[in-house]
């Protein structure tokens, strides 16, 4: 059964898709195609009928659809490019992890769903419209406990955090960022950078080897949706074509020996 | 510092990428570039030489690295695909997930990962040569807690298992199947199909639509690998074109009327 | 020196792309950047300047050009298909070649353009008003000593043209036009099918297979574009991400043997 | 009938692809397959036996076969991205063709072909084995009388060739012969770079900006093959990725005045 707070997907075709977060003083709900009353006891997998006799499906929200429908005030990763970080990152249940810029908290919410109550996410903004934007969307999303957002100008005063499990960097110029995230990474622990122009990447690159990082790789996500339809099963004709490069490296702690490998 | 147990994740450039379980039982390592010896306390992040004075560097495995290396007796997802899948499955701490399919137990291992001490992977195989490969696997990977297998023939049984938030399913011929996944699932819930084949693909939606299920959705993810070298940056000459169709769906629960609406 | 019916690419950046075809008896040029005159004796390379004081330069129209600005009553073929197409067909100079479905006369325009003066493109269309559009633009674009058009319902009579070196074929139904195809090929020539949808596809092949053709490839072109940005270069967000699957197969002369092979 | 010096392509299923050129002195052929006779007056279309009983059919090469395997003493240039050249550059017959990088002759065979006798391909080449190499390509497929080869350091020297309708540009770093390709092309008219690397692309346009040229557009063609087999219809698994970066440019006359456009 449905309980106050929790978040519905209502579902009523391609384009009419809507996540809300069930209140009971606001029990019904209405789009173009037409209103719903929501019936006690009304549960996920129902359907329900709208005043126009349209279908509207109750069905359970997932990650994709709760961070494409945050509130924002910036670009967000999008779902294809999150899950890729997330194995490549090896995020885990337990761990601390380093946000570096919140933007408008999409990342920080599947971060903070995965790290569970033992883990933690510290984020970092310099904007304060897009900090307190980011807290407001994870606190919808029940997961205040699991963040702890910082205000701060990174580049002079770093991150005060140290020992994380892994770091996700989502700034337009990560490369002044590095010596910090570096102190603040366990030796070994991996790293992750969005950049959507390939100069961004190539500076990136030039601070990671200065600073002794290894293992660079960066790659291009695409994601293209197939029509299975009768008879009519192709491609969609028009896809999103570049979102950003992911770059990923690891940390090598600091010795006194030059290192060079041949990659 | 290492621990008897722990995964290491050996570095030594593109051609030298190396998983191993640590023990004290054997404190060394050999590969093409040489034999390296594990000192006492040494740790993540540090660089060790080998014989021949080439690096190896001490990393932390990432998610992607632990389902790559994982002993396979059938081919395995992609992580770029097991990425979007976890997303657009909405698999969280807590949660309780149906998996058809062992396989090699990577996907498995995701899930557990992810599912955290509170939730529950139940896993079904026909197959007991891969069902034990894949418990193994498991095993390894420190999560049998987690996991519960079964050896059955599906089709004729069912799962015995209800009220799964999310179901994974990676067999050749998951139609015949979907029947006993709607069993299982929770109202609303997501279930997640795997098919190389655009066949598959087909004859899976026929089977959906019978069942009732709803907000079908298909897809291809692409990872394109960018080498960035300094005046010599573009994407790798060849990659992977094509591993497999997912596809997508929501459960609806059962009702007297008639269910239209337009996609 | 430009002349009396010469084509016309005016250029005033990405959003301001004008073909023209020009004529003495309207020497001017109107659009959102102003109005231009032409002045006597002006050339291609020339830069002019609207009465807003804007650039439009007087460029060579390329073979895309001219394809793309083609009055359309139908979808016409993408150049980056039609490339592929030309050079998987082998079209050269002197060649006579069969296409179905004149569409808006745009891969005729192509097709007419290479065979050159000695040789011929046999066009085919069942509805009159796509015939006639198709044959105005191909008239329009001075081609038309080189394109015999015919108003037929193909299935039931055939071509009644022999020996040709290539076909086009871009109709919705092509499986039930393979045995006129066949018919109308040289022994061993290349033949053509451009499928929105998978399925036609696959009847494609079934009638191709029943009628002996060999040496079937399917293939998709993708076309991206890269905006090239001092520090700000990366792909185009947006892409065009299907327009169809392009099949090709040759004609292999009737005997008595039975052939098989392995692909 | 097959004539003495024709070009024939044998095929015998996707791993036994053969282009020969016929000749009655050698009037055999021999592969894995087997062993065959070519038997008087046989004829493209036909099916011919091996020894070992395995059919050979007897086909008409494309465009793409014959440049596919041309001596290669380089990379060629690939179809796919040829026939898009091809149709951006708006090559005809009759056309005069500046090609800088003679390279293996692949794409001076390709132009040749679509120029016709009446057109002419300038292809400059400064180191002498390739110049040979690819003059000898040119010369076996009978269209040494369209392309006048030239072996020629053209930074100092320039092209001494005027007037040309197109140019397509394959060395490693154009950008210091841009202002020669400059002086070589007809006003508007455009000129092609192949870059296989980012950066080889940005500095191209620098060196075209400086030059005064317009409308520079940048791609990737990518080539995706699908395997059509009953019930097993999917994309196949692996894929060119990069062949390399298509700029186009077109030239502007000088003039006096300031050009200055928002693309």
């Amino acid at each position: 059964m449905i309980k106050e707070g929790d978040f519905i997907f209502l579902y009523g075709g391609k384009k009419a898709q809507f996540l809300i977060k069930y209140s009971k003083e606001k029990p019904y709900f209405e789009c173009h195609l037409g209103k719903v009353e929501f019936p006690d006891g009304f549960d996920f997998g129902d359907v329900l009928y709208t005043n126009k006799n349209k279908p509207l499906f109750v069905l359970r929200p997932t990650t994709s659809d709760l961070v494409f429908r945050v509130k924002r005030l910036t670009t967000i990763m999008y779902p294809k490019d999150m899950g890729y970080v997330v194995l490549n990152l090896g995020i885990k249940s337990g761990d601390r992890v380093l946000e570096v810029g919140s933007g408008s908290g999409a990342m920080t919410i599947v971060l903070a769903g995965l790290v569970g109550d033992n883990g933690m996410v510290y984020s970092f903004e310099r904007r304060e419209e897009f900090l307190k934007n980011a807290s407001y969307n994870v606190k919808r999303a029940g997961l205040s406990g699991r963040v702890k957002f910082f205000l701060r100008d990174v580049e002079k005063e770093g991150f005060g955090v140290f020992d994380v499990d892994a770091a996700v960097v989502d700034v337009p110029e990560p490369w002044s960022l590095v010596r910090h995230v570096k102190e603040s990474l366990k030796g070994g622990a991996p790293v992750f950078f969005l950049s959507p122009n390939i100069e961004q990447v190539q500076k990136t690159y030039e601070s990671l080897k200065e600073h002794g990082f290894v293992r660079m790789k960066t790659v291009e996500i695409l994601e293209r949706e197939i029509k299975v339809r009768e008879g009519k099963t192709r491609p969609m004709e028009r896809m999103i074509s570049h979102t950003g490069y992911l770059t990923f490296a690891h940390k090598v702690n600091d010795g006194k020996e030059e290192k060079t490998y041949e990659d």
